[in-house]
């Protein structure tokens, strides 16, 4: 069992979050290696960029390291609108509530930024149930469904949800 | 009224694109600055990092210079999926098919990368009208509608077509 002391938030990327990121989300088993690497190359961009970057992320920390992850960021052209690219949690940490911790904290400062929507995409596909599941227990509601976006049987689904 | 003589669709950027596009979609009246600005950088960002850039375009010229084009790329993290980016016609051209030319060429280009799907976004705002019933008239439907998306009272509406 990793170490489950308490967990701290923190807002601003270093360059150890972008071996961090990669590990976390290959340890999930969930992803594929590209979509790992586009992770890593948000992180990338954002350690390059500072806050000119349009992704913002939100870190979870113990004592033993990366805990779980958020990426968000507001959507260009919209004045209102925030897009929730990555939200990641530890295999060993998951069902304690904080993918729902790291969820709200993000809210909390997309809200204090003006944010009044925030919209996350997820995938059709079954092995996106939970994670479905999680949106709608965080507020969240199915805004659209594009049949087949990322692949044959592989649909888009855009749960969104109003801040304030 | 300017020429009209026969117009030649082009695919490769040309430094001189760059400020070509930004007068075209200014010209057009119908787009913001930050939108032009938007235009103007998805020029760049081609003309830096050449076919490696997820932007591919299509210019239509005359032989009094840019009369349209059209920018489109496919979806990370789809294998068969393209997003209509940008189409602008030249507002002395316009009526006269040019849109609906370049779309189709743009289509066809993308049927022989493989792509099935194509997916333009528009805003449901009045202005947008037109717009929306050229995609429809071009064989698009309407595909998700999220209200407020850009601003209040300004949603985003997804435009899809199945190729093939």
């Amino acid at each position: 069992m990793p170490e489950t002391g308490a967990i701290a938030f923190r807002d601003i990327p270093v360059t150890a979050d972008f071996d961090a990121v990669g590990r976390l989300v290959r340890a999930t088993g969930f992803f594929s290696d590209a979509e790992a690497a586009i992770a890593e190359e948000l992180v990338a961009e954002r350690l390059e960029k500072g806050a000119a970057s349009d992704y913002d992320f939100l870190f979870a920390e113990a004592a033993g390291g990366l805990r779980g992850y958020a990426c968000y960021g507001p959507v260009p052209g919209s004045v209102h609108s925030f897009d929730l690219y990555w939200i990641v949690v530890d295999p060993a940490e998951q069902g304690r509530g904080l993918g729902r911790a790291l969820l709200a904290a993000a809210e909390q400062r997309i809200a204090r930024r003006g944010g009044r929507r925030i919209y996350a995409d997820t995938s059709s596909r079954p092995q996106y149930e939970p994670t479905r599941r999680f949106y709608e227990a965080c507020g969240y509601r199915q805004e659209a469904f594009l049949t087949d976006f990322y692949a044959p049987s592989d649909g888009k689904i855009i749960f969104g949800k109003h801040l304030g």
